[in-house]
């Protein structure tokens, strides 16, 4: 039993968020999108993202956890990425912060999300919850995109989705001190060719550090990629609150051909040698 | 003159879904959104798809087929893969199993529609329309946004759109028996490389077979992707009815070098021998 | 001070457009449509493109400029191609044709637009707007989609949004008169590969030019697609009133090896000799 009650459970705004690993070459966003308008004619859906790589549950892990406060308080969020589905994984909603998730039990909710105060997670029943025989592939439309739509309609109460239960440990690994200062990694790199870490902000700001250590690299702490000249490389702490690596008007993942996991550390300066 | 009496027309859902070759990467979808919106504010535009290889009729006649379904009844499906686009090829608006469909008379309409009890095809009388005179190579905009949008808001009837008509056949390849099992050819790859085939899931039952030929490879069907070993292939019917061939966590188009129009092949086993 | 009186406000449609050069891999379209939601929920939010090439200021100008018409009167229409984001470039809100624009000052309004008669442009005080503190790095998140949220719902007036203010100068480079005809440049290519350049219809027409010269070829100028044979290059105006050079079922762009900045030209036929 937490030692935080429950957080008592927003009324749903009517938006439900999708983040997939689909793409968006094929229709299965907009089938799933058609189902929820099927059991919610009035559901307004946002395509959260549909770019996570194929099977890189810690990279939806990061943006759901990054992204989520965006939206309206109530929004029901949908994630899919599923390599295990039609397994025996558990599908999971949960209720967190003020808003609602819904997703495959396989370390989609990062690791703050997990630790909310007040954070309710159900593991769905879903042989109780009236839907038409489910496909053993395509959750994301037979039983996500449904349970979705009746909680973000109101037809279908948190509560009667499942029972309790402690969703599996995240996905997303942490950055952590370290004697030097703080080592995490690169979690993504976005359109831009921005390499996007785990380090968050203020864990950064506490190493003292000046500079961002990354593929051999020493490259500076700016504030903004104007601040750098073109062709520069640089670190930002980025508007999702995380050190990432820039190249202004270039791409730093080409430049440094790096990629996810690559180590991204911050070096405490030395201390100045006594007098 | 139809054995069946034409089924009734299902009142407009106010949603309509647009299925195009257009890709996202340039603004014709937005465009066609914004048309569509001027002249029913209370639209729900659905994106089902624009992944749709370049003049791929065939393969958007799969996904107009095998998608449809999901949405609300009476929902407008837009569907422009349009090579022709400014030569005399007819436009269409059909009424098929509930739903409506606005798109050119090229085959793009799959088997299965063209044989719906009920169906009723009407050629669009773009002249009589009352719409401004249309771009020689965007009808996708200047004809079949605005059709859509009157139909789906009320203010056109079906009945007021053209005149009946007889579709040209369905651009999509059938699977068919042989005296061995069954041959179908694979349709399109999705997002994941997973190679997807036209052999819908009865007709490969009805084979006995217990495996899939493709690429000159033997591959065991299975029921799930998890039911594989990572990097293995599988071949399942998959959450659209269809066999469709996969690599485990991996490209199976990559891994076989395969592309649409590829043999797939599901062979009746050998009788026991008599004793 | 204009010569021509302010064109009255346009009440606003509702509907919100978004262009940009996010790419559609990462949550950041998805983000700025939950901040929309977050203070107008009644918002229709329509993806207007966010293919434009990173930091290509004069491709978004060309969309922009050739798009918005297409939306209702009062739409408001954001655009974000912003390398100077956290510099002291400025925002600008106008008011143009009856539609709305919000967007960095770097030269993402069109010639046109900017010439357009009672256009009202202003700098965003985005200090006086009351929105929590912005990043250095998504105003599309922290300024722009609050300020285009407001505007669309009526909750801002346009004229509380800043001070009046002239644009800087359009990125979009025009097309001019040459002794031989009119020359202008390939502006980008689209999904096809189709190349699209600044020469408008008009300016095409009165060059009196039976044939486009671009990468060395003569092209001839034909209706559309279909009037050219499988394999052919053609020139047309194309849907968007410009100069486009594509190669039936194919990709000019392959094709002749071009990209944007190439020039594009039309020579008047020499005159018939004197008898």
């Amino acid at each position: 039993m937490s030692a935080v009650a429950p957080a008592p459970l927003p009324p749903p705004s009517g938006v439900i968020s999708l983040l997939t690993d689909f793409g968006v070459s094929d229709p299965f966003v907009g089938v799933m999108t058609g189902v929820i308008l099927s059991c919610f004619p009035g559901a307004r859906v946002v395509d959260l993202g549909h770019g996570i790589r194929p099977q890189a549950i810690a990279e939806g892990a990061f943006w759901l956890e990054r992204c989520y406060r965006w939206f309206p308080r109530g929004t029901v969020h949908v994630a899919v990425v599923d390599p295990g589905v039609g397994s025996e994984r558990r599908a999971l909603a949960a209720a967190i912060d003020g808003h609602y998730f819904v997703l495959p039990d396989n370390g989609l909710l990062g690791p703050a999300l997990l630790a909310a105060p007040g954070a309710r997670v159900l593991a769905l029943d879903v042989a109780q919850l009236g839907l038409p025989e489910p496909s053993f592939t395509f959750h994301g439309r037979d039983v996500f995109a449904p349970v979705a739509g009746g909680l973000a309609s109101g037809a279908r109460s948190f509560d009667s989705l499942g029972v309790p239960a402690v969703a599996l440990p995240s996905a997303l690994p942490r950055a952590a001190r370290t004697p030097d200062g703080v080592r995490g990694e690169v979690i993504c790199s976005d359109h831009y060719g921005n390499l996007i870490s785990n380090v968050d902000g203020p864990l950064a700001r506490s190493s003292g550090a000046t500079h961002v250590h990354v593929g051999g690299q020493r490259v500076p702490w700016r504030r903004t990629y104007a601040d750098a000249a073109p062709g520069e490389l640089l670190g930002l702490v980025n508007a999702f609150g995380v050190i990432e690596i820039a190249l202004r008007d270039g791409s730093a993942e080409r430049h440094l051909g790096l990629t996810r996991g690559a180590p991204v550390e911050l070096i405490a300066p030395a201390p100045a040698p006594a007098r």
